[in-house]
């Protein structure tokens, strides 16, 4: 299997990058294709142990920046890191992209250069969400695709969410929720109010409507909401922890016995800082486009970058794009059967 | 001052109610309206020391329960508790209200009751968000009043909590900031987009869009957003604080030497859980109404709903109403000033 990996792409690239790719090559046996400046990428293998792995390196002279318009970068820059790797994708010279860089330029550069799976309105961003359920966390999407939705695109993060958590992370039959501000079916948005009743028609297994609290709390494996919402969420959650592991610290320095305790209780912190690490899941699949293309996070490590090339690899190997075109053929066949179904009784 | 309390109203009512009455009562100075069913009402103040207090009871016969349909609610039990104390403030036998009872209910009966206060498009619920600033804390709007919002709301909630924040919280010249998805402009909703230019031309303080994770951040004094956003915004904190606060609790537990050493680290814990404690603040206001109304979360306990009481006393000693007044009235003539100005350029 061969993974295309934007050399260029986050805080930390391309150091992180390259790391982490001599590291995926290594633990998952994989070819790392090493896309942007050689020149960069080749002095910072030098500095790894690489024989025997197969890191090529594809040469692509532009990067994306952070801060760019992400269509009028991904136009303008035909030879961007992520521009490359996505035609690598498209022509199967590659079975997965990772990136860590600017997120929007992946997305239009996907959009651009793989286009929709057929059937699919809007592609969507998610990302896997720590929570209290037996398996320890949901999926949740969209997380910034889509800053405005309609109601049949949420319905179709229900389907690609839903079918990417029962065949890539192995949720059987996962729980779909909708994010809203009550459980009740009369709380939320007209968006929210008007997605409600197209889940509960759905062969997907709605539960219902969740609320913000819900979601660590894991009442639903599948949590669905726009772009806007979805992101605001996942960025308040990073917030509020990393607020509560400051003032936590800063109470124990200012007391000399809580700084004592505070030694023995460390391996504890360790393993809640380990479940909480968005690091361990590395980066989300941008659903609906026609190729495995996972995000990961702007400021993510080699190991985070790492373990986003796992992610590619299993979401690869189970061929998601396959996967959510079937899961759009059985909801067509669904509708219409109840088509029929209703025709036959309105005729009899 | 006379402060009505609804005192059937929230998880623990009317228990916790009549205790806050009787803390804040004393604590305070203050006059507290029980207003509810004279019978449960008496049966808990006999629990107390009132000796010296004054703590009439305004009898109420129904009362609006967390499940109910807000609007019908209101319209149908004309003797609901909410709607009773509603009356109070209106006929300004009270000075202030405060429930922990069902907000929807809480907010309907006011608008019913009250009006809005001229000018006012749509009334904003609020809280006080704990955050790494130097006062600790920012003042978020709307949380829940306005699933749907239009940009003249958002302009408007940001004049409201600009002036609360800083003729209330005493923040001198607060930062307003824009809830958004990026502080680049072009980031965010088309809600978003519209609202940005708005404020940009206010003569509140904008410092610019801003992003989930820069609210505990404390990058802002007063953030605004929609009230389905600011909803599921703190109910993830909410959320995600409680499952930090368990997943530590259970690690600890499994390691006895972290036990031994929790021990040590408890002052330290204890001095966290009161900075992140939505009981110190006790309740938020709602603002845009004719009248001074806090809402308490419905699981208040006696200690948040004596706070809120406390935060309705400030808010009534500060006017809030005639404080918006005011700065509607600011904003207008700095609309017409600028009108002028453009209309004399013109004519130049």
């Amino acid at each position: 299997m061969k993974i295309a990996l934007d050399a260029m792409g986050g805080d930390h690239a391309p150091a992180a990058a390259v790391h982490a790719a001599v590291w995926a090559a290594r633990d998952f046996k994989l070819t790392v294709q090493l896309v942007g400046r050689p020149q960069a990428i080749e002095a910072e293998l030098a500095k790894h142990q690489t024989a025997g792995l197969n890191l090529p390196i594809i040469p692509a002279s532009e990067v994306i920046e952070m801060h760019e318009h992400p269509a009028t970068a991904v136009k303008n820059k035909k030879d961007a890191s992520m521009v490359v790797a996505i035609e690598l994708l498209k022509t199967k010279a590659s079975d997965a992209f990772v990136s860590a860089g600017n997120s929007g330029g992946v997305l239009a550069a996907a959009l651009f250069g793989l286009g929709r799976i057929k059937g699919i309105k809007r592609p969507a961003l998610s990302v896997i969400f720590p929570n209290e359920s037996p398996h320890g966390f949901c999926f949740l999407l969209d997380v910034g695709a889509n800053t405005d939705a309609r109601p049949e695109f949420l319905l179709q993060f229900a389907l690609m969410g839903y079918h990417y958590a029962s065949q890539v992370l192995n949720i059987p039959n996962p729980r779909v929720g909708l994010l809203s501000t009550g459980e009740e079916e009369d709380k939320g948005s007209m968006l929210v109010q008007e997605v409600t009743p197209l889940l509960k028609v759905s062969n997907l297994n709605f539960v219902g409507n969740v609320e913000g609290k819900d979601i660590p709390a894991g009442l639903a494996d599948v949590v669905v909401t726009d772009g806007f919402t979805g992101n605001v969420f996942i960025k308040g959650a990073e917030g509020v922890a990393s607020m509560i592991v400051k003032a936590l610290e800063r109470e124990i320095k200012a007391r000399p016995l809580a700084a004592a305790g505070a030694l023995l209780v460390r391996p504890a912190f360790r393993a809640l800082k380990a479940k909480l690490d968005y690091r361990e899941y590395g980066g989300g699949p941008l659903l609906g486009v026609n190729g495995v293309v996972i995000i990961a996070h702007g400021r993510s490590d080699a190991y985070a970058i790492r373990n986003a090339i796992r992610v590619a690899k299993q979401a690869a190997e189970k061929n998601i794009v396959g996967v959510i075109e079937q899961g759009l053929n059985e909801a067509k066949s669904q509708r219409d059967n109840e088509a029929m179904t209703q025709r036959v009784s309105e005729a009899d």
